[in-house]
């Protein structure tokens, strides 16, 4: 007989704090529920927002659709030309009762449905809001950065291998003029059930971010995030990642099935400045994996560094309340264009694991058309060392991308 | 050869009906139809309502997020600890020239697109509804009441084991100040191609509903219903059953594949009583499945009775035209909160087929907060004897839920 | 080391057009694109159009649902008896900044999420508009018809056969009073990967159509198609073909997998007469597959004639800036219905090939109850020749639908 997961009690607490917030928000209110057939505003961007006279209710429903296409000068291994439609998202959020939210979010691309934000949020309290439901672990700047407003087609290498991404979970967030603060407990993502009915591997995270400049178009961001998780039964991690391409299936690094994993700790650290049309932004990222059975603790990493130009002078947006930039967009009539320089790296290779080495150098150029248009072309230049049975190689990488947000 | 399926004369027949119907009904509408594009009132209660002026047609898009966490204590088989966005919904409803109605509802938990409720409905007859398309076969209370109105998380055992579910049909359904009634003929649900090529499986239902007693906050329900179904080319059937918690995919209880099947039956009766905030509610549930070949017939069983409390003095609120209650909604400002308890058992075993037997104690708490989101806690005690091979075994299980309506 | 393909060369160079032409095309709106907060008008005919009151911004919202019944009364291979889901379809359309607009559209019948039309476009030019995303090759009047439009419920064997379909690629589209052309260059569609990381095929193709006659209720239409395709890296193609009902898999004519193919090219003619409420149309398709190896290049043809009368007298609506016809719809308060019989033909049969012969004789028989919600019934003659292996059948299939669109 197996006791119960002390998980079980943490949520069972948190669900009661939940409850208790809600009866006291709900006496807060004052309201009666009973009428509120309002007519609404209803305004459009191509896509649809509607809010009630009395600003209670919001509903919200819009979309993305990416769509790429990629060349690739192959060095060893096939990387396959051709096109992918990257994202078909549809989106729905709103708010209820003035205190509640939600968002749910669902990606087409590939044709498969895929789950991505989906999630209840509560902002009744004073100091911070409360969230359940499937979102981002808080991890990294340029995981949290929408991919509306990342930089490069692709999130940088170190990033996409191991930023936690989303899962199932409940979270509280918090900020104040210059910082933002985030943290969670999760279980696994939506769609995974772990095998053999054995249990799911559940994890805690946290970030930070603090801006000690903050002015209309001058930012200094700095930010730290931890993110702490024990497997599921099958005690396995894998790191792998594409080389900032998508259209590829190809990883050429990768860690292959790292067994009898006990726990995995993450670190990141992160600092952006952005002045004007010019920004830098970096982060350094390092994952522990502690195993048992006595075999010896591995170390992987990696780093990045963007720089960007934005030619024609808009400057980043920065939003100190999530600690992170939004999106570009164009000033008066003309296009915006942006010129962006990164180089990324990372080490899958450590002890018994030979998961290889990376590093990637992207020229980007983006044409902000509109606020719900863009066009971007990469070219990125490959200096993969894979393992050691595998050739070290050179590949380069072309890729554009049409996206329209509406 | 084959001739064709009687099935297709009774379709052909229904067809000509409906299509007699509507030209009756259009002929009777008298109005130009060249001529509709009207400004439209909308409404938001964190979803949409859009309604015509002159009030011929309608629109509305909604959705739910329903996110489970789950914690076992095992007994013999492993249940999986987890967590699961159990619901994550889209709907589409609407009306058009007054009198024809469509829904169109998509579930998008767990990664996959399936199809929920997806049907044209014709309302222009005075004493019945058509309705055509994916929706559930009219058979059991509880498997007919909402997912946003049951009391515990999961429906009971002989319910979710042996309710027909969604299937593509036709039906009709009437209703009157204290009853209902509700027939349909059906083939298989969405998505099911029968393999190899051989014809699908078809059955005819329904349902009837009456409530002796019906005031404000005092309702008497009865009802009873049948299905009776003839299995596809592969003559097979199969009864199994969660424990009434649905992160785990461990059915404790299960027949197994059944050969040889010519038919099944399904008889249900249902009775429920509600006054004020007290409510109790049970349902017997039986199948029959006829074999063929000299093989003797089956037969399953099963029941439940739930007893609630509304703790702050809400009632159920009962719907005679569809024979069922809808969710309970907080009046005034503070959140509902409802202690339910639910005692259910199936027995799958019969003559060769040995499926074992369950019985489930159900211990929930419900926290309606506001018309669109609430939280549920259930504590489960389980008592399953899976079959003669499998020891008999009582796990228990503690689950919690947040869900969202929008 | 290979090259770029020159692929990549012609994207890059489309690419830099749409980048100057999204230049100039701001530069000349001259309007500032901060401010686009206004109200706007919402209608309703069961979906949603809504448009802001500069006219700048529109977002559509709407669907449909198709369900069928087929029986079949078999000759020698089983087909299946049964209902489908047959389209579930969510669509999304938007205009932004007046000059951009786009379209997504979701298939979720048969419970998978399907891409269908997902693109951006741009209608600035006076003379032309370009789209990039997935939509069909402009192939086949029958394969541009929308399914809304077409008169037998599934398209004729060759157009279902040979039309290439959607893929991800990037067009223009031209049209005059009486003309219209259409041409692109297109990838794989949405969700299709090559194995191994082959490259991916690649196309082009172009249709041209004129009215010599076009007046209301009398309307000569003609048009021209051509495609051309390298396939990937597997060098495969496949032509088979269900026999104009969707709910069987079963396809009596197939060419089985054809290797070392270097290349593909199709050609359609296509005419269409309308007077009042009588229609003829046809088409004849033809597919060259140039094979490497010295192995003989293969020639694959069919045609179709379909013939219609609209019983009440409404007649079929010309589009000429699209090349095809719309939906008929019913004039005044009574359904609108129409008489129709196609014979069909395709041969899968060339030199080492033994695809199969087969026609099919359709009598279809359309009841269009209003704008939004239609019924149909098709009685099919089939006589298929399946291969040398094969005996020629000559089973009859009998298949209903009702559809809602909204």
């Amino acid at each position: 007989m197996k006791n119960y997961s002390y998980r079980c009690m943490v949520a069972l607490t948190l669900c009661s704090i939940m409850c208790l917030a809600a009866i006291q928000a709900r006496a807060a209110q004052g309201e009666d529920q009973t009428q509120h057939r309002q007519l609404a505003e209803v305004e459009t961007e191509g896509g649809l927002k509607v809010k009630s006279a009395d600003g209670d209710f919001e509903f919200e429903l819009g979309g993305e659709l990416w769509m790429d296409a990629a060349a690739y000068q192959e060095d060893e291994a096939d990387l396959g030309n051709g096109t992918e439609l990257r994202r078909a998202r549809l989106s729905l959020g709103g708010k209820l009762f003035k205190d509640w939210g939600y968002a749910a979010e669902y990606d087409f691309g590939g044709n498969d449905a895929e789950v991505k934000d989906a999630y209840l949020q509560y902002d009744g309290f004073d100091a911070l809001s409360m969230r359940v439901g499937s979102f981002k672990e808080p991890f990294s700047l340029e995981d949290q950065t929408s991919g509306k407003a990342t930089t490069m087609m692709e999130r940088a290498l170190p990033v996409d291998a191991f930023a936690p991404g989303r899962k199932l979970g409940i979270g509280v967030i918090s900020s104040g003029k210059r910082w933002s603060a985030a943290a969670g407990l999760f279980g696994e993502p939506v769609g995974v059930d772990t095998k053999d009915e054995g249990d799911e591997g559940w994890g805690a995270g946290g970030r930070m971010t603090y801006a000690p400049l903050k002015a209309d178009r001058h930012v200094l961001h700095l930010g730290a995030s931890l993110a702490y998780r024990i497997p599921d039964d099958e005690s396995e991690v894998r790191y792998r990642v594409r080389p900032e391409s998508h259209i590829t299936d190809e990883t050429l690094v990768d860690t292959g099935n790292i067994d009898d994993v006990d726990n995995t700790s993450q670190y990141g650290l992160e600092a952006a400045y952005a002045r004007g049309p010019f920004s830098l932004q970096g982060e350094y990222l390092q994952t522990m994996v502690a195993r048992e059975a006595g075999a010896v603790e591995l170390e992987f990493s990696g780093w990045y560094v963007t720089s960007s130009w934005v030619l024609t002078g808009e400057s980043r947006q920065y939003k100190a309340s999530r600690g992170r930039f939004n999106r570009i967009e164009p000033k008066g009539s003309e296009s915006a264009w942006e010129l962006a320089l990164r180089l990324s790296s990372i080490d899958l290779s450590d002890e018994d694991i030979e998961g290889g080495k990376q590093e990637n150098l992207t020229l980007g150029l983006n044409a902000y058309v509109n606020r719900n248009v863009r066009f971007r072309a990469n070219y990125i230049w490959v200096d993969a060392d894979p393992s050691a049975d595998a050739v070290r190689e050179q590949p380069e990488i072309f890729q554009l991308r049409g996206e329209i947000y509406f």
